[in-house]
Order: C-alpha cells, then sequence, then structure tokens
C-alpha cells in the first residue's frame, strides 16, 4: 500500500515530515503563497506552498540565473511545484510529503502541511460538471463526484454503522442469515409491479420482496433468520420516497404469539442501530446534518389504525382514501401528535385492516376482519411492515380465495405450509428510508448509493 | 414468543417440568412405550410416552372402566396423546410439556423428556417427499424439507459466521459498506451472459458483478468499501460450480501498489472467516462433514500462471486449451502439487496474460502482455478473481480498444477516470464456492439456499 498517513491521524502527530493521499477539494493559487485544501476519506487538511514563480537572477536583463548546484537544483523542483499547483484541476488525486506543522491558528484543523513534493497521481478535467447548488438529478447524473461531499460520504459511514450494528444483534442472538433468490418464477407480491427478465427459453420475474423464502426459512425450521439485500418494484411513481431497486432489511422468527413479539424483535434492531450511530457518528451529524441523533426509548408508542385515524380526524384532517388505509398526510398527522404528546420519534399503528393487507397476514382470532400487523412510522413516514403470518394451511388458502387469489398462482409456497410450519412472523424495512429520516433528508435518492427510478438508470 | 427451552440448553438443565417446540423428526410407536426424536434449530432430543392404549377396565365383557374423577381424566388424556403420537406425521410441529430427565443411557444427547402433554401446532402431509438418499435434483425441488436436516441446517449457520467475520475486519478497519445496483443500463461484464430486464418502455440488464460501481467508489474517495450480494449470469453452464445468480463477495480499496495489496487483503479477510468458522463450529463440522477445518497459515503461495502451467505440464497433464488459461483439471493439479509440496489449501496464481484477463486490469509496467491480476484457488476449484485496476484513463480506453470494444459502450464507467481516480484494486468472491470447498461438498448446489440454474426457478 501507499504509505500514506490519513488525515484524520494527523492532528496526533507531531510536527514533522508525512505523506498525505487524496483529491484536490480546491486551490487558492496566490502570487506568493499557495493552498491546496487535500480531502481523503478521513477528512480534509491545508497544504501550503510558498510559490516561486521564477528562478532568482542576477542580471534581469541578460537572465543569469544567481544560483548553481543544488540550490539551483532545489529551485527549479520549487519552481516546478508551484507550476504544478498553479495548473491543478479540483478533484484530481495527489500525494504530497511535506513537513507537517500543527498550527491553531489555521482554521480547517488547526494544523497545515508545507508542501516538499508533490506528484499528481491521476489528473481530473479542469471542468466539474456539478457544483454544490446543482439540482438533485445533475447531481445523480455525476453520482461519484456528489459522493465526494464530506455529507454524502458520512451517510454511507452511518449506513455501514447502522447495518453493522443491526447484524451485531442478529449473530449474538443465533439468527442465521439467508441470501435468497431474486429471480424467481412467479410474483412474490403482486402482480402489478413486476419487472419481467428474459430467462434463457422463458421468463423469470425480480423478487419484490424475500417474503416467501423467509417463510421458508421457517418451514426450514431455521427458527430465526435475517437479509439485507435488493428488492425490485416495477413502480411507476417518482415520490421521494420509491424506487425501483432498493435495500430490504428483513428479519423474520418461529414461535411467535403475535405481532407483538414481531415489534419487541423491530425496537431492539433499531435501538442497536441507532445506539451505534449516535456513539460512532452523532458529532458529525450534529456538525454536518445540524440533526441531533435520538435513540429511541423503549417501548416505542403503539397505535392501533382506527385509533390514530380517529385522532388525525380530530387534528381536522380527513383522509381522501375509499379504502381503510392511512395516506402520508395521515401519518405525518399522526406521528406529529405521538411527537408532541408521547416525545417520540417512532410509533407502531398496529391493527391493520385485512380488506389492506396481503393475504398471507394472520387475522384476529375474533375479529377476521383486522390483521396481527403493524406499519412502523419514523418522523412522519412509513419505513416498514410487519405481521405475524398465516401458517395454518386452509386458512391461508382461504384468505388467498378471498383476496380473488387462485391458490394454483401461489405455486411452491403453500407447499411450505403442507409439511408443517411453526407460528412466525417479521418485517420488511426500507433502509433508505431510515437514513433519510434519521438525517432529516428530503428523498432517499440522497441517501442511496445509486438510484433506481423509471427514468434513471445510470451511472 | 412461545415459551420453550432450546434443545441445546437442555442439557445445562436440571431435572423437573420443560417445554420444547419444534418438529418431529422420527417416531418409534411401540406397544408399550412412545418414542419421538424432536428436533429444532438447535439440536433433537428424545421424548418418551409410555402408552396407555385403552382405558382399564374391571370388566372386560362389560367395558366397564375401572377409573373416575381426575384418574379418569388423568387417563383419558394419557390416551388422547397416545392416540396423537401414533398419528403423528413425521415434520409436524409441535410443543411439548414434560418431564426433563438427565439419563447417560439415552444416546441422543444423554437425557429424555418424558410427555405430560402434547400440541400439534402445525401437521405435517403423512408422507415425506424426499428421503436422505434421494438425489440432489428432487432434494432442491423440496428444499425445505431438505433443510431440515442438520447438515444442511450447520450449512448456513456456518455461512453467517463467516459473512460476519469478514464484515468485522471491514468495519474494523474503516471500510465502507456499499449496496450497488443490481439493474444496469449496460452490461457490466460481457455481453455474452447478460440477462435483459423489461423495464418500462425500455431495457435494463442484470449485474454480472459489481465491478464498475465498486470502482466509482475509488473515484469518490471512499477508500474501502465492501458489499455482499447477489450477481446475474446468463450461463447455460451445468457444472458443480455454476449458478445463473449467485452471492458474491466483493472488496475494493485504493492507493494499492500492485495487485499484492489485494492478495494481502483476500489473506486476512479469509484467515479471519476461517478463523471464526472453526471456532464456533469446528468440532460440528468435524462430527457431521467429517472435515477438519484449516485456517489457512499466511502468506498463501503465490505462483505466476506461466510457472504453474510448467508445474502441471511437467506433472504430465496437457492443458487442453487454444488459451493462455488454465482449465479446472489444470486447477486441481496445481493445487495438488501445493498441498503436496507446500501443505497449503490456498493458492494464488498471479500473472495472468492480459490476452485472457478483462480490459480493466492493470497490465505490468514492463511486458502489456502480463496482468497484475490473481485467482485464488481453493482446495483445487478457482473461488476468485483480484487484480489492480487500470485507473489511467488514456490506458484504460487503449485496453478497451484493444480487446475489440467500443469505448462508447462504456458509457459512464470511463467518466469515473475522467475526474480523477487513485490507483486501485479488489476482489469478487464466490461465497457458494467458499462454503462447497470448505466442507468439501461436490456441488454450489449444497451450500445455496435456493440454487438458480438455467432449468430452475424453484421453489
Amino acid at each position: 500500500m501507499t504509505s500514506r498517513v490519513l488525515i484524520k491521524d494527523l492532528s496526533a502527530l507531531a510536527d514533522g515530515p508525512v505523506t498525505v493521499s487524496g483529491w484536490v477539494d480546491t486551490v487558492r493559487d496566490q502570487k506568493k503563497v499557495q493552498f491546496i485544501v487535500l480531502r481523503d476519506e478521513s477528512g480534509a487538511a491545508q497544504l501550503v506552498n510558498p510559490a516561486l514563480r521564477a528562478l532568482p537572477v542576477t542580471d534581469a536583463e541578460a537572465g543569469t540565473v544567481a544560483l548553481e548546484g543544488e540550490e539551483l537544483a532545489a529551485a527549479e523542483a520549487r519552481l516546478a511545484t508551484t507550476e504544478a499547483i498553479s495548473d491543478l484541476a479540483n478533484g484530481s488525486f495527489i500525494t504530497v510529503t511535506g513537513q507537517l506543522k500543527q498550527d491553531e491558528r489555521v482554521k480547517l484543523g488547526g494544523l497545515e502541511v508545507k508542501i516538499e513534493s508533490l506528484t499528481v497521481v491521476s489528473e481530473a478535467i479542469a471542468e466539474t460538471p456539478i457544483a454544490t447548488d446543482s439540482g438533485l438529478d445533475k447531481r445523480m447524473d455525476w453520482r461519484f463526484l456528489d459522493l465526494r461531499h464530506p455529507k454524502q460520504n458520512l451517510i454511507f459511514k452511518i449506513q455501514t454503522t447502522f447495518l453493522h450494528a443491526m447484524r451485531e444483534y442478529w449473530v449474538d442472538n443465533d439468527f442465521i442469515e439467508i441470501q435468497t433468490p431474486k429471480l424467481m418464477a412467479s410474483a412474490s407480491e403482486s402482480r402489478a409491479e413486476l419487472f419481467e427478465v428474459e430467462y434463457f427459453e422463458g421468463k423469470a420475474y425480480l423478487a419484490q420482496s424475500p417474503q416467501f423464502y423467509k417463510q421458508m426459512a421457517q418451514s426450514a425450521g431455521f427458527g430465526k433468520i435475517f437479509e439485507v439485500g435488493p428488492a425490485f418494484r416495477a413502480d411507476h411513481s417518482f415520490t421521494s420516497r420509491h424506487a425501483t431497486e432498493f435495500t430490504s432489511v428483513d428479519t423474520e422468527i418461529s414461535w411467535i404469539d403475535s405481532h407483538e413479539d414481531v415489534m419487541n424483535l423491530h425496537e431492539e434492531l433499531l435501538v442497536a442501530g441507532f445506539t451505534a450511530v449516535k456513539a460512532k457518528h452523532g458529532d458529525a451529524i450534529k456538525e454536518l446534518f445540524d440533526v441531533e441523533i435520538t435513540v429511541p426509548s423503549r417501548p416505542f408508542p403503539r397505535i392501533p389504525l382506527a385509533e390514530a385515524k380517529q385522532i388525525v380526524a380530530e387534528r381536522g384532517y380527513e383522509i381522501p382514501r375509499a379504502d381503510d388505509d392511512m395516506d402520508p398526510e395521515g401519518e405525518r398527522q399522526i406521528s406529529a401528535y405521538v411527537a408532541e404528546k408521547l416525545g417520540h420519534e417512532f410509533v407502531f399503528i398496529t391493527d391493520y385492516a385485512s380488506s389492506i393487507r396481503p393475504f398471507y397476514h394472520m387475522r384476529h382470532e375474533g375479529d377476521p376482519s383486522l390483521t396481527n400487523s403493524y406499519d412502523l412510522l419514523f418522523n412522519g413516514t412509513e419505513i416498514s411492515t410487519g405481521a405475524q403470518r398465516e401458517h395454518r394451511i386452509d386458512v391461508l388458502v382461504a384468505q388467498a380465495e378471498d383476496k380473488g387469489m387462485d391458490p394454483e398462482e401461489l405455486g411452491t409456497y403453500l407447499d411450505f405450509f403442507r409439511y408443517g410450519v411453526p407460528p412466525h412472523g417479521g418485517f420488511g424495512m426500507g433502509l433508505a428510508r431510515v437514513l433519510m429520516l434519521m438525517l432529516h433528508q428530503a428523498s432517499i435518492r440522497e441517501v442511496t448509493y445509486l438510484f433506481r427510478g423509471p427514468t434513471r438508470l445510470e451511472p
């Protein structure tokens, strides 16, 4: 590996020689002194070079150089470095060796590096196609440049920490990680939002969720499983919350009594994730996003859907839907209520009507119009759906027929239940939604490495 | 949650009342005593029931029952339990409450549970469609039943441990996790093995690898990244090593000097993974697979391809290929040589010819016929390809043209290099191949949750 010091580690070093590598954030090319702000994956630092614009001459008219030998070579090197810096395009990757000096007068990190030698490792085109005030769509066209900004970089460090904390919870609690196939012979959710794949002489479909296959793990006796992977929806909507490909966080457990067990697991995972994010990135998030991360207190509030709708109605908002569901404004309203009254950023809306839930959600023992299910809202937006699943084959088939489905179409899915399956449930959670709402961003596009939408397949 | 004791925890308990839940592995329904082997995700235990086939009668002819009151009720319950056990189908999920007795005469785990009550939670069809000696294809048809076998279950516990150990290495070393899109506007590797997706009014393609997007992260200044996710190849082959969808383990790092840095990272990750697997599952692997896990010693042997081919030739095997590549038998031969001479299960074959490597592999400084690349072989089979990437845009374009490619087709990929990118490299590794070879399995189908091949999309 190139022997370099990460910029974040410079502050702990004594004054002396160092080598740093990264890309040029900005250059201030003044007549007598040149400044480079160098950025790497860990931070930014100021590099300084006393400019030498011409070799000193004894006789200006004759142009006789006043130096010779080693002194001349050194001056020529300084001249070359000065010219190289004047020519530097923002974004170029460079390696610099120089003298580190801790100096609290320097605003950026209280230190600077006086340049002794500079190598341009990879030159950038001088004109940068995006600026900090470019529109989101333009920034997405040049996502690899957009991601160089410290805020964007931090988002993916946060994502790494968040996912790892959840995985540690899962592994510590004996969950098995599965990788379910994304190529399927039939739909996993609804035929309406299905991508079709040319599959040799036939057709395949992209999994809209790992739903069937995480249930299969319960039939297989795996007990507790998790998966973090892509899911695909041929959804033509252009909202800030939708993508045609997204990262789904999924888990499923056996031997539950009801969806209450799933909600408890959900709380534990989110507390683990938020605790780790706050500990590792809390200060940086405050600085770059002006957001104070709150580790949610347990239990999260739970409000049955019917009651939530009544509360929203009492706040003066009438949900303009023909069915029993909430709408995005209703979700914002009930979340605002919970924030005001209960001081919580999360709320489980429970007991959704069977009419608006998939056939595989278990219905209430005494009231088949309601399901053992929930949506989890975070800062006003749905991030997840969870439920106890119907594991009794006869009931499951009846519920599918009740939804107007042909059980034949469910193919091998129903087999999972014919050879025994314990009571089970789980949830699927959109990773980008969590990050968007955690960091108070306006769109999942800001927190997705490379967004995919109906008109966006590049870069 | 159902309050139950996991079977693996029974051995640490004192004799007394317990509740266990799981599925019926086998029933031995003898006249006087019934045995159930109950299995859950943690193990198997023997349940025993002294059969009561009929209520005791005082007068056999008249059928007068000899009991009354509580005794009668108890006897009727035992009768019902006996009948329930006689009717039990293998695979049914049950919950049993009874008296635990540690008894070293019991072969299975040195304990048994005397049944007091038994609830059939989910009944299985009596006829199981597969047996332990069923063929692989048949077992895959009924994968959820196949996965109930302890060996299959252990595979996914091993996979969980292996992946988590690598992720811990990555996170501890400040790698950023990325989720790259699987929907692309163009090919990521070769147009020959590309799945086409109907994408609204146009077409999309499934990513054959995250290659372009993990390189993009280097241009974005992420420094070090990793991803574990699906990759797709429209490959019509039916070998034991190929699938149309597989889990790819990917990592990429900046500021390398050569592929040697990538190989060092590769070694560290594998040592982390094998160490964790041996510590957590070594005994179980020995017992169920009769395999002794060896944590590989560092450095792994490195042999340039040309030398490897010479060694193989000297062993009397002539590689029947027109190009410069190895073939599977050649890989087995060189691995056998390494095992014999160097006592190592792994070997890096390095410096592949440019003619058989993709255009984006960096070529030797002094000899453009060779690349800064390697394949990693494990127990005779390739599990991974790694390389330093060409980061100089002019060289990259020339190499693409040299391969007969039209740089226009590379679209936004080339942009990643136009705005600066540090020297970088990485590898992609097939997760299933590692597990197959680690556990001495004959096919990746044995170690894939749900295999996908040209004629296999279900379940």
